[in-house]
This record gives C-alpha cells, sequence and structure tokens, in this order.
C-alpha cells in the first residue's frame, strides 16, 4: 500500500494526532476486547471448533456450528497471527476450528455443509457455495501460518470446486425456473476475487492477476449504474436493470465493503482512476444509505423506493458500519478526500456509541432504525469472529501508516 | 354453530348493544372499503390475474405474481360470492383469476409455481406444497359458485398431489441433511384439516371426518407443550422439545389462527372441552405474545427468551391482529369468557388504531415494534386479499349472531 505511506504535506497537526488516537483506540479493542472474547468464549473443548451463539456476557445459548462462521474464525486467527503477532494462543485457536472443519466439514463430493451439530453430524446440506469460500480463506490463511501440504490441498481443492460450480452456484437448490429472468447477483465476482487474493501464496500472482480484470469490469462496469451513481445487487446478464424486487434492491453495506476491496485492487495495480471511482461510489452510496432520521446506514433500499420484501430493511447491522469505517479509512488514506475524513467521523461516532456494549465484552450486532438494541447477542448464526476483528484491524493499521 | 345462535341470559344490554355495532363496523369495512379494493385495483385487464403489490394508494408498483396470493384472492371473492351475496363483480374476480391460474400456474406435473411474470411466465418453481393448498382452495370455493367438471378436477387433482407429497413437501428443495435432527412443522397438519373442509362438498363427510382426530391430534398434544401452555412451530417427531433455534420457535399469531379453526372443528364435533382447551391455548398465547412495552402482538417469539434469527421478530404483522380478533370473537361466542372479550377490545382498538389507513383505502401490513408503519403497502409478495377480508367476515359474522 504505497500510497498509504506517503504523508501529504497539507494534513495539520490536528489530524497527524486524531490520527494516531485512532490508530490506538482500534488497536486496544482489537486486542484487549474482541480477540480475547473469542478465545475465551467460543472454544469447544469437548467436541472442537467454535461455538459462535453467544449472549450478550459470552455465554454459549445455542450449539449449533454454522460453517461460514467456523471459516470465518479460523480465517480471522490465522489472519492475526499472520500479521499482529505470532501469539500461540490465536494459532491454536485458528488450528482447533481448522481440525474440526477438516474431520466433519465436507460431504463425499468435497462440498462444505451450511450447518454441523456441536458434535459435527451434518444438519443442513451445502445448498450454496459460501460455505466453500470461507472454507478456502480459512486453511489459505491458515496455511500462512503453518505451510502444510493438507492445509494447501484443501483450500486449493476447495477453490477449484467453487470455479467449477460458478456458473451454477446454487446446484439442485436453485429455485429460479430457467430463463425467464436471468439475473446476476454482485456477490459472486466479488468473493472470487477477494479469493484467489487469499491464496496467492499458493496458486501464483500470475493466475491471481487473471481474476482480476473480470471483477474489475463486473462489479465497476455491469453492476455499477451511472445513471444512479450506485451499484445493484442483482442485474440481468447485460447488465441492464430488472425492475422487480430482486433488480431494484440496493445494499450499501455490500457495497461499501466492495469499494474498498476495489481501492486495495486499485492500490496494487497503481491504477489512480480507479481508486478514485470506487471511492466516489463509496461516497454516494453513504449518502444515498444514511439515515438521515435516525443516523445510521440502512441495511437495504430499494432504488426506485417502493416497499421492500426485507422486513428487516430499516435495521443497522454491525457489518454494514464496520466495512464503512474501513472503506473510509482507506478512501482518506488513498485519495486524501475530506469527505472520507468527515464521514469516517460520522460513522465512528455512531459505531461507537450504538454497536459497542460498555457493560460486556464484544460489540452488538443488530440495532432497529432508533439505533436501540434489537438483539443482544455477542454472535449467531451471521455473527462470529469476523467483520469487527477485520474492521478493527484495517482502521488501525491505515491509520497507523499516516 | 348451534352454540353461538344461543345468547346467554348473562350478556348485558350494553354488550349486546357492542356487538350489534361491531358486527356493523366489520361488515362495513368488508363491503365499502376491502372489497372494492382488491375489485377496483387488482384485476389486470391485459394478462388475467390479480396485481397484488400495490402501493398505499392502490398503484401497481411490481407486477409479478405469486400464486399462494392469486390462489386467495380467487377464494377470497368465491367466498364472499357464496356467502355474503350473488355479486357479479365478485364471481368475475374469482374468474378471472382462476383463468389464469389455470392457464399458468402448473408445471408438467400438476406442482403449482412459486410465482409468475405478469403474463403468466414461470419465475419461481414449485419449490413447497403452499401454493398448491391456496390453489386447491380456490378451485373448491369457486366450484361452489360456479359448479364444473374443471375446476373440481383441479382441486381434487391437487389435492391428492399434496397428500401424496406431505411428508417431502419440500422435495429437492429440502435442504436438511436426512435423519440428523427430524423436525416437523406445525402448518402441515393445519393446512391438511382445513383443506379438507373447503372439499368437503367434492370428496364429502366421510373423508373430512378421516382427517379431524388427526389434526387435533397433533395439534393439541404433539405441537402443544403442557409445562409451557403454548404451542411450538417445529417439534421432534415424538412431539418432544428441541433446543435449537426451529424449535424454540414460537409464532403467537401461526397459534392464534389454528385455534380458531380447532375450536370450529370442536363446534362441528360438539366437543365443548375441545373448544375451551383451544380457547385457553389462545389465551394463554396472547398473554404470552403481547407486547407489555409498546403494544400489539410480536411476531416470533424464543420461548427460552434466547436471541432469535428473525431480524423481524418484534414487528406487528396485520394478519396476527386480525387472526386474533378472530379467534377471540369466536372464543367469546363458543364459551363466554369475558377474558375473549377483554382481549378483543384491546386487540380491536390496537388494530383500528394502528392498521387502517385513515388516508386511503385497505390497512397497512407491517409496522415496526412501536406500531409506526415500517412498510406503507396495501398488497406485495405476501400481503393480499385474504387476512383481512376473512377476518372482517369472520368476526361480523359472530357477533351479527350473539
Amino acid at each position: 500500500m504505497d500510497k498509504i505511506l506517503s504523508t501529504s504535506d497539507t494534513v495539520s497537526q490536528a489530524d497527524l494526532s486524531l490520527f494516531s488516537e485512532y490508530a490506538t483506540q482500534y488497536k486496544n479493542e482489537l486486542l484487549q476486547n474482541i480477540l480475547p472474547f473469542w478465545v475465551d468464549k467460543s472454544k469447544d473443548e469437548k467436541n472442537g471448533g467454535y461455538f459462535t451463539c453467544l449472549d450478550r456476557a459470552g455465554n454459549v445459548y445455542d450449539t449449533d456450528k454454522f460453517i461460514w462462521l467456523q471459516g470465518r474464525e479460523v480465517w480471522c486467527f490465522s489472519f492475526m497471527y499472520n500479521n499482529v503477532a505470532q501469539n500461540e494462543h490465536w494459532l491454536d485457536m485458528a488450528l482447533h476450528g481448522a481440525g474440526f472443519l477438516q474431520k466433519y466439514g465436507r460431504d463425499e463430493n468435497g462440498d462444505w455443509y451450511f450447518s454441523l451439530t456441536a458434535d459435527g453430524k451434518p444438519l443442513v446440506q451445502p445448498y450454496n457455495i459460501f460455505s466453500d469460500c470461507f472454507a478456502t480463506m480459512a486453511f489459505a490463511a491458515l496455511d500462512k501460518a503453518v505451510p502444510s501440504d493438507v492445509h494447501k490441498k484443501i483450500a486449493l481443492n476447495t477453490f477449484e470446486n467453487i470455479i467449477r460450480r460458478q456458473h451454477n452456484w446454487k446446484g439442485t437448490y436453485n429455485k429460479a425456473y430457467p430463463n425467464t429472468r436471468n439475473l446476476k447477483n454482485f456477490a459472486l465476482p466479488m468473493i472470487l476475487c477477494n479469493l484467489s487474493l487469499e491464496l496467492e501464496h499458493i496458486i501464483g500472482k500470475e493466475r491471481v492477476d487473471s481474476f482480476i480484470p473480470t471483477v474489475i469490469h463486473e462489479v465497476m462496469e455491469v453492476f455499477y449504474q451511472p445513471q444512479l451513481g450506485l451499484i445493484l445487487e442483482n442485474v440481468y446478464e447485460d447488465g441492464s436493470f430488472c425492475d422487480s424486487y430482486e433488480g431494484r434492491l440496493m445494499n450499501p453495506g455490500h457495497t461499501i465493503e466492495a469499494m474498498w476491496f476495489i481501492m486495495d485492487l486499485g492500490n496494487r495495480l497503481q491504477d489512480e482512476a480507479l481508486i478514485n471511482k470506487a471511492c466516489t461510489i463509496m461516497l454516494n452510496t453513504l449518502e444515498y444509505g444514511w439515515d438521515k432520521e435516525y443516523g445510521g446506514i440502512f441495511y437495504f433500499l430499494d432504488v426506485k423506493n417502493k416497499p421492500l420484501q426485507q422486513l428487516e430493511w430499516d435495521q443497522k447491522l454491525w457489518w454494514v458500519h464496520v466495512e464503512a469505517l474501513v472503506a473510509l479509512a482507506k478512501g482518506y488514506a488513498y485519495t486524501k478526500d475530506e469527505r472520507c475524513l468527515e464521514w469516517f467521523k460520522k460513522i465512528h461516532d455512531y459505531t461507537w456509541a450504538h454497536f459497542k456494549d460498555t457493560e460486556h465484552d464484544e460489540w452488538f450486532g443488530y440495532l432497529n432504525r432508533r439505533g436501540e438494541v434489537l438483539l443482544d447477542l455477542k454472535g449467531g448464526k451471521w455473527k462470529g469472529c469476523f467483520h469487527v476483528p477485520r474492521g478493527l484491524y484495517q482502521v488501525w493499521k491505515t491509520f497507523e501508516k499516516l
């Protein structure tokens, strides 16, 4: 991240001091609150793997194991071991989860289940490829910490399986009738590119580079709608707008998360125009997605302002706000656009005031429109050891370099 | 409904006058607001069938056609024609929807799709049997209005298809891994029994009577949990409690709706103990499901008070409140339990204050926990011409007979 390293002369001493405060705050939260919470609370000593359904105080309220979250936690502890410190507790956590995944996570085709019982019996079938994506990330990151043919092989085989299944990724579980309305979803190109980056030490720079032009084209030209200045979740195969519930759907958090991936790709390619375009789309999305009445970023919006089918559309979710903080920190670091810093301060204030639990460890995940706690869990079926620690790390490191 | 016809001596003149006011209010709302709204706004003159995605003012905001709602609207207009008045507009509406369903609704196996485009092209596959259930109801009710071998055959063939598929009703779309955690859902026995009643003029009393003992046993002994006094959505096949997200789930509206079906069955069987038990469970469920802070009935609850996976758990939905009004009116009519009348008044006040739109026709469907409008649609993917008109009819007729 060359550009981040060069501090602009136009940055004031007050700003530099603020960046240093932010770096310390995010670092301390990661190292003193979030990671210890998951080390202490989520390890299933009896069966292996992690409990992720943890209540406000960190007690287990449900013992089912969701492969997304098992994989993400292995990835997270491996990543922290690789990038922050060679802390043996973190490596032990990563290996603990990986062992469980390796033993119980796959069916006879090598497809990863969606969920398992506490002791590893399959509960929900491999009905799409997202479990596989997080398993790939897990074993690739672990392989950087502890190089091993076994880790490499699981990561690589799963990756090739994802590539093979990508055009029919719901398989027999796809409910869409063929060819009436062929929509494509924005998640897939993003995930493939991101995965390839995680595997770069295994598959090599050349193969990673072969994925990049496609994802940039798809996200920035096909899913991006210039007349709206926004990215849609689903478009026709030719990129045109589909006036249906799915076609009108906008997920601000998803766009914002994608834009920091794209900015990082722009940095890798030394493509300033790409960074600037991604930064602009991210800022447009925040303007559009910010709740002007109660604050916070909406979960879903309809770009034609029609009623949505998502009843949770107006809720404020942790990952959306965490990803926005990362995107804004990076956007500022790459472009020095003051709007990024202003928005960062606004989202930072909202996030720390509403998502951080001041009485117990870790952060809340689900707030209602007014920013009141809707569910006081610290982990569940979808919230685990992933967005908060990854986001805290990214913000810490970005401000530390400014 | 013999019992309803006998007015108890203990009912005061003030109560009788109130019942008469309620009867008039519910009748007028049905005949002057709700049914005209759907006649005026939902008919697709060009393609046949109905638009159900209607905004606050009744304008079409999405043209997809959902088989649940197509079938329910055919049923509703047929039912009103059969039970309220031989209004030719209603019969025309019913035939209009039935023609579209007959032409486009089924795949080559006779299974009913989940949704179609405006002009009848299949969009979403027949991924469970609920579309089939509402199609059966539609053609059975229409056959009472306009007896026809075609209507009878569609109703009967679909019914037999449902019976055949009932133990594997998600077919290949079932994501559950076999035999790890075999849960059964409370919806199925209720629906089969209710369907058989709709078909009584076609399949005969004897066959209908053969369904009744099973549904009563399943609902009142298997899904009912005596130690809680509540009915669960999902239990193990032997009726025992499963401590998982699915097993802990309670849906107050679903229980309350089932309890008025059961009270009607109790009346058919002249089984006073069954009526009393259903009425008690209904009252327990209201006590449990009522939001003591903001009013209204919660959408979902966890019986162990754990965090739910349903982010919409605290919302207030129209159908829950409408079904509660029906259950309370019938509960009072059958048992004269004063608690039914007190609860009726409370839910009546909440419903008319929050769900009825005083500026436009029809009722809102989705409120947040505070009772504020969350989505201002009058119809959508799940809300159509069904619960409100059926509920208004049932309450009207129940109070009219008191």
